[in-house]
């Protein structure tokens, strides 16, 4: 049944001509010329999602951090290693998408001072200050002619309470949440399952593989994209009808 | 003219014998369940003195961080994330070994705490305590029975001083040292250049690739271990004749 609907999906390619931007991976925090802070993302997920957007017929620009994964077919890809780099390369490609999913593990905190020799261990211990990141799907959503933007959320509990709240507090159009604290789905894994959330509904995506769990989530996506565009466009004839 | 050492050192296989124990890589030091610290050490040079000493003869465990790249074939190997972990590795395994040349990039510090839940960003700066981890090549070092000892420097300034330095602080048989200010060489790349001393020598191997590299410093490793088994065997003798 799985398999026809992707078939199904597959022969449509309903997103022909439509632009997406997703960032993946982990992003690097350098502390000196050899250290570093960082996540256990593999950025699976999102080169999953570049590919299946790529064959739903989208141009796909992935925004990548350090990972040992190779550009999917037909997809540009903008290396990065922190989130200021990434943020960089996310705000000079955006303009040119309809949507943005933000799949990355962007680091929360970066070290306050980042120290241009490699420091010599000294003293039995050391206090590391750490100032908050940019947080590039906020303010991704924030733009004037924002795209339709797509969270993400790996939470260790509370999943529908933390990704609703996320989704109205960062004003995103969809959000995707997986629980983290199961042992076997999520981080750096093949399998996956997804709770995804949207300001007037929800659907929930069974445990599979990656690869059939991006088409899957695109699909959605595809779906609450063009309803929101009908919306948009109903509102403009609406609008020039008044005038 | 350094092909033809080469050839003659593999058709020589003077490591036949010997069990040499290696660690590579860098560590990572867990914050919470997803963050880590880490460094940029890719593991190629213990990889390739892994590979070039097997070739050489000898029997080869690796102690390995984690790192994007195959076991030699022949090789065994211990895959380890932390520098707590890496220690527990090597101290069980260490006892059998001829010579132990430690060539991971440990990380000096760990974070003091390690949270269960992952950590929820909330206020704008954060302070992140960190202790020293274990020196594993001292430990190594001040075993009553130890093996050969073989360390590495990686330093950006005054190179000779502060390996010499390590060296006899630390009670090393032989330390390697690169120069890691050089753009090409080093972390992460496919060259290298090494000065080697021992307490009472050293040697110069200039920049080629990794692996030719490898294979040169094994040469220098096996020489001088041979010379310093064959010293401990005279005063063995000379002990018994003066009973």
């Amino acid at each position: 049944e799985l398999a026809e609907a992707l078939e199904h999906l597959l022969s449509d390619r309903p997103l022909t001509g439509t632009k997406i931007l997703i960032t993946a991976g982990p992003t690097r925090e350098a502390i000196d010329p050899v250290r570093y802070l960082s996540n256990h993302s593999s950025g699976k997920m999102g080169y999953a999602l570049a590919s299946a957007a790529k064959r739903l017929g989208a141009e796909v620009t992935i925004v990548s951090g350090p990972v040992a994964l190779s550009t999917p077919a037909g997809c540009q890809c903008i290396a990065v290693q922190s989130a200021l780099d990434m943020r960089k390369a996310v705000m000079s490609e955006v303009a040119k998408a309809d949507i943005f999913i933000g799949c990355a593990a962007v680091a929360d905190y970066r070290p306050a001072q980042q120290v241009e020799q490699k420091i010599k261990k000294s003293r039995d211990e050391m206090q590391l200050t750490l100032i908050k990141n940019p947080d590039i799907l906020s303010e991704v959503a924030a733009l004037p002619n924002r795209p339709f933007v797509v969270g993400f959320a790996a939470e260790t509990q509370d999943l529908e309470h933390y990704a609703r709240d996320k989704l109205s507090r960062k004003r995103l159009d969809m959000i995707a949440a997986n629980d983290v604290s199961k042992q076997n789905i999520g981080f750096n894994s093949e399998q996956n399952a997804l709770s995804v959330f949207w300001p007037s509904g929800e659907t929930k995506l069974p445990e599979c593989d990656k690869h059939s769990l991006a088409l899957q989530l695109l699909d959605v996506i595809a779906e609450q994209y063009k309803e929101k565009q009908d919306a948009q466009d109903r509102r403009k004839d609406t609008g020039s009808t008044n005038r």
